[in-house]
């Protein structure tokens, strides 16, 4: 094993310098205060939680875990969702809360990556989770405070593209009879794999209409809202045309439906959702910012069976695809530079700006090596030297 | 290996609820929003560190570590320290950053703890570092900004003890020859075992007035300023003296002297600071809220030689010691209940209460299942329900 060098980093890990930072803590404090707004209430869980118990629930491959034995013995990970540890805490400490329940999040999360290919093992993910709410309002709030949330970043255009896993599943085994059959189509589904959708489809051992009704169904990706809806109704699969028709029907009344994408055959990362699910796209770049949706089994892992919703958006992925004018101007600074003699003045004269509301450094000009380069990073710089040397 | 419980979390790790939640959030923002105004930039570096790298030089003991082999077979840690990472930074994507640098954090940092004794594994530290200034009024700056977060969020009374390690080195090893004896004499005043200390002392084979001399260095802690210089002036050790003599004029011209005890025989947990050390207390609580000092030989290691000077305030410490009124208070949620037909109307109303600033929780009828348990969580409820039930 070579010693790394000390300026190295584990793999996919990342320092956050002073202009990102600052971008990152506006946006959050934004996020903060409107969900706050709406009623959610923040919580935050330990980075760590029990392999068994969280880890296993969060429903993250294996292999994407950072996963070790801590000195209890017992295997540990590094928190790879937070929906997961939020249900933990609303089956325990927060077990005798009214629901529903709006809880909110900023929180790091851990997912170990392979190579270095620009993913992150460790990204800031902020989100809301809706809790004891069956009803199709309680998805539409979701979304709904996802859209408001990226509106007040300035994010445009904004796109929500939304799907039904409880139709998914039930349309393909309506048509497809092998159990392993179904789970590799649905694979195909969440790679985006038309091609390989197609290629198993013509392969499987079903009727030739039911062929023809799946092709159908992949093809549904392009069209738009009305033109999906007619294919549901052209091809019942219990309640769900119903179901997704009203709730096209509720997004309208909420203002969203021109940001609307409805995608049937979306299949969403993790397998614990149950019913609507969504992704947020939009701005500069070409991947999903934000993804969510029903949730209604996990819950009742953590002894408290309920029916709950929610959302989590990628910071990095939203800073990334903001306009440079979303960004807030650096607050410019200003030096206040004394010798021994003057420290009192100085000091007056920094406490008095700062009061104001302007970034001081109060600089003993003893310990400025370049005075050039020392001058350059700030607005203006006020001396209190008496013995020459910066002016003013 | 006993499997354990869904509600159970690794050991020493906390959930912290909506109104702990609160209360962090505001003071991280009030820290943030005044470190900002003295010039300090923030920045945040990732949760996971090499050992060889990062952690070793963070000088934490190897059994208060976590610690892992990561995938590439590396061992890593999370970060136990946000100093050390820091200068990792400063010597590496900030090597061209002009010095003075002021940088500043909002972290949380990683213990292990062996027992449940009431020590967090995992905690929250404020901090800054002071990095390029090696002159006494860097080290003023830094307690001086220490001081006034403390005065921003309501902490009183403030108490900052103040030694110097390079003083405490240069003073035993004048009197004790044995180097083994020098460390373990330190470790006792790290300790604060003075009965330790002391049989020690009797034990050694050195002179009787170097004992005697040993024995009055342990009570000056008991001693004000003014006796704890005269110790100083009466036991010659280079030039300490003066140094801390002129240190504390200069604390008199940042208005700090009436907060602060002298203590020579302050010995710090951590092991690389070089120069004056601190502690400071506060409020409700015996133990120090926070700690800091001088470390002018660690940016060495990471190739960018450079004084250096910080501290670090505990977040859960710091809240423990507050007093009640210093708390925001819980603002006043209002509920707004509908049903199908009238969602319109309700979201209109809560849109345009939000914007006024009032925090608005949006609820469908028919997903409260406890229509009194639901209205106790409200200040008031706003009814748009015609159909009978809840009325406002």
């Amino acid at each position: 094993m070579t010693k790394p060098y000390m300026f190295e980093k584990p793999l996919g890990l990342r320092d956050t310098l002073p202009q990102a930072h600052r971008i990152s803590y506006e946006l959050k404090d934004l996020f903060y205060k409107e969900m706050n707004q709406w009623g959610y209430d923040f919580i935050k869980t330990p980075a760590l939680e029990f392999a068994e118990t969280v880890g296993k629930a969060s429903a993250i491959d294996d292999h994407q875990l950072f996963k070790f034995i801590d000195r209890q013995g017992i295997p540990v990970v590094l928190r790879p969702d937070m929906t997961t540890p939020i249900a933990r805490v609303v089956g325990s400490e927060l077990k005798e809360a009214v629901l529903p329940l709006r809880l909110a999040y900023t929180s790091a999360l851990y997912r170990a990556q392979k190579s270095e290919g620009g993913h992150p093992s460790e990204f800031e993910q902020v989100g809301a989770e809706l809790i004891g709410d069956a009803t199709p309002e309680a998805d539409a709030e979701i979304i709904s405070l996802m859209v408001k949330l990226f509106e007040i970043v300035g994010l445009d255009p904004i796109r929500i593209v939304i799907g039904h896993v409880g139709f998914v599943d039930a349309f393909i085994r309506d048509l497809v009879f092998d159990e392993e059959d179904v789970h590799t189509l649905r694979e195909l589904l969440y790679m985006k794999n038309d091609v390989g959708f197609r290629e198993l489809v013509a392969q499987l051992d079903i009727p030739q209409q039911n062929k023809t009704d799946l092709n159908q169904f992949i093809d549904t990706r392009s069209l738009d809202i009305d033109k999906t809806l007619q294919f549901m109704e052209h091809h019942p699969c219990s309640d769900y045309y119903q179901e997704v028709n009203n709730f096209m029907h509720l997004l309208k009344a909420y203002g969203l439906l021109e940001k609307i994408d409805l995608d049937l055959t979306l299949v969403p990362h993790l397998d614990y959702y149950t019913g609507f699910v969504f992704e947020g796209y939009g701005g500069k770049i070409g991947f999903s910012l934000a993804s969510g949706g029903r949730y209604n089994d996990l819950l009742k892992q953590f002894n408290r069976p309920a029916p709950a919703t929610g959302f989590g958006i990628r910071l990095d992925r939203l800073i990334e695809s903001l306009p440079m004018e979303a960004f807030p101007d650096e607050p410019e600074k200003v030096a206040v530079v004394y010798e021994l003699d003057t420290i009192q003045e100085a000091l007056e004269y920094a406490n008095q700006k700062r009061k104001e509301g302007i970034r001081v450094v109060l600089q003993n000009a003893k310990s400025i090596q370049n005075e050039r380069a020392f001058q350059e990073q700030f607005k203006t710089v006020k001396s209190f030297i008496k013995t020459g040397g910066l002016s003013i």
